[in-house]
């Protein structure tokens, strides 16, 4: 089966998609994902798809899922070279892409990551640090 | 007809090969890496192998040609992320890929090309006097 590769690069794991997204293929790439971000604790995903000539609803769908996964690991995705003839015919199949950042390059999305870790951090800073509460609950029995 | 995008992250071109290397796709891949080493005058070239099963003696020569093209276009190419299995089988077929270098994973790459570059210019401000100075205490003299 063939399978997306998955590149760490500093702080961001890169994602250059290909080949079709078939089920399995859809799948495997959500795992892997999951994985490398536990594994490496990055905090942004950037998957290019500069390559792809149709983006289809369930490739959108697997996008949004994707997104929604990396999320919950702490992770933003931003989905980085959409070809115009994708965008237009996205929004004519009345696909937005909701919940999905977009930049136009891999350059373009790693900014838009560090801006984003950025701003979360000086969130925090307003907020003041003081939520580290690492202990499980189970320790405290 | 299928294309490998050339994605550029800073002063690198970073390709990722997933689809399988017939002719046409790599006659493209070599127009299309030469163009951007000119249009972007990036110094690198980082070709990431880890979603292929197999290189045979035509993927070996694609990326020996794809070396010499960036070489002359003052760009240095590194291969990387080849699977275990794949060197084994490379040298078992008496390919070594002369004249490419390889490192384990894209961020290795990066180093690689990072400490050429650094290399490059030392060599053009003062002819070579720092040969093994690499330890920290060196600086306390």
């Amino acid at each position: 089966m063939e399978r997306v590769p998955v590149l760490k690069i500093g702080d961001i794991l890169l994602v250059s998609i290909q080949i079709d997204m078939e089920d399995q293929v859809a799948l495997q790439l959500q795992e892997d994902l999951a994985d490398r971000i536990v594994a490496t604790g990055c905090h942004g995903v950037i998957i290019d798809i500069s390559a792809l000539d149709i983006v289809d609803s369930f490739v959108g769908r697997t996008l949004a899922t994707i997104a929604s996964i990396s999320r919950v690991l702490d992770a933003e995705t931003v989905v980085v070279g959409m070809r115009p003839a994708v965008a237009i015919t996205l929004v004519e199949l009345g696909l937005s892409l909701p919940g999905i950042r977009t930049a136009l390059n891999v350059e373009l999305g790693m900014e838009l990551l560090a801006r984003h870790r950025a701003e979360e951090f000086t969130d925090l800073d307003e907020l003041g640090d003081e939520d580290e509460a690492d202990t499980p609950a189970a320790a405290a029995s």
